[in-house]
């Protein structure tokens, strides 16, 4: 078993996304992982350098270590013998200074910028947003919307919203599909005007089979051959109106909202 | 102003979190930023470099390219002699090979891991759970609560509990302390039972009025003494309970959730 520890003087999310992206290159690999954020001084340093000398002990391998941490006479701290130490700001650093032709500021807290009341105000106005408009909750306020998801029910619209706000801070409505639409193969009359904000997901009929057999056990809601008529008429309709849509079968969340970033052109919003 | 790009055979989300990571280390850098993610053919990394060449002809400056691309044929042809060309990938997997004994299996699509469906369960289930016990809605799902986060309204349960959805899996709920509590000072009796899964978030007393303001100019709501004494009292019932609890002003909420999930020993769901 190898210990390995993201280290950051912030959160350490994208520190931990970019090892855990890293470390997912090698095969079957039993490590045990351990966040350490808010390493800001060099009391919480001494703190977590003790712990990961222990680990080592108790390991008898080396550690890894990869961090993000700016100022360096905390980070040097962690630049034991026993240990593996990769720091994302050292490495990258002096070939950015380069490219740009200026120093590194090295200041703490950054990395969050100056915008971050800005950022604040438009990530809860978005999930409030997505939150009221969430299912065809409402369908008033989809002027505002950056982008309407529709689909039928349980294809992955309301995670996908959410993200949406939550990381990117886009508006994102969603509108189910409902019986009746499916069955007079017409787009809804309430979504016409919003022909061009409109995106669709829709999914394989075995996959939304098991998501809502995985809710709903026994129901003709998860019936495949309901599922199986809905998926068809959905796609139907969005085919026949050219409202562009993906599969989400196979996709992660931040697949899915990725693609839609990048297909309907959205620009996020911090 | 000089252009980044933020590539990636992926959705590209850490490589552009950790891209802009780094660039907030450089003071009023007039850049302009763009992910073009998902390159996983080499026709798609042709025209991603057309793209990038004509921008060092507009821009008359090296483009920076930050990126994380596992394949090295698709990754090499991004090495221009007209681009400062960063790839976290190649950088870390010698050292990585190296420390970890084993050679990289450079795999596109490794970083979801197998566990994506389990992963898409997981997720789903936390935001369906946070949707269905936001603002008190009901106490009846707390038994398979990870956390409830109480505090006055306004000062970031909803945001924080979808956050530690969407992107850790946890099930969070939340309760606002409503006038009735805050005026009795005493725990709501339904929180009672739960007092161990409890975490208070407040927040200063200028910055709650300033986001009711925000939202219901000039009400009872919004007004100054009004928070003051909201905030006073949850801070009381708070303290007195022995309830964990942070100041949310200063922070975003990604630090807010990163410090919950600190604070409680929280583990990600995935």
């Amino acid at each position: 078993m190898r210990s390995v520890f993201f280290l950051s003087d912030q959160t350490g999310i994208t520190t931990e996304s970019m090892g855990n992206a890293l470390l997912t290159q090698f095969n079957e690999l039993p490590v045990r992982k351990e966040l350490i954020p808010f390493i800001d001084t060099e009391l919480k340093a001494d703190t977590a350098v003790v712990k990961i000398q222990n680990r080592f002990i108790q390991d008898g391998e080396q550690p890894i270590i990869l961090s993000s941490i700016v100022n360096p006479k905390i980070r040097d701290k962690f630049k034991l013998d026993c240990v593996c130490f990769i720091d994302f700001f050292e490495t990258f650093m002096p070939k950015l200074e380069n490219a740009l032709g200026q120093k590194a500021v090295q200041a703490v807290g950054k990395s969050h910028g100056i915008n971050d009341e800005f950022k604040y105000y438009k990530r809860i106005d978005a999930i409030d947003f997505s939150l009221h408009n969430d299912d065809g909750a409402t369908v008033k306020n989809y002027d505002n919307a950056d982008v309407i998801l529709v689909g039928v029910s349980r294809v992955g619209k309301t995670p996908t919203c959410l993200y949406l706000a939550v990381n990117y801070g886009i508006k994102a409505a969603n509108y189910p599909f409902a019986e009746m639409d499916l069955k007079h193969d017409k787009l809804p009359k309430v979504l016409v005007p919003y022909h061009g904000k409109l995106f669709g997901l829709s999914i394989n009929v075995d996959r939304l089979h098991q998501i809502r057999q995985n809710r709903i056990p026994n129901s003709t809601y998860a019936d495949i051959n309901n599922c199986k008529t809905e998926i068809n008429a959905a796609e139907h309709i969005m085919k026949d109106q050219g409202i562009p849509f993906l599969n989400t079968s196979e996709k992660s969340i931040e697949e899915i909202a990725s693609s839609i970033m990048q297909r309907v052109h959205l620009v996020r919003k911090f």
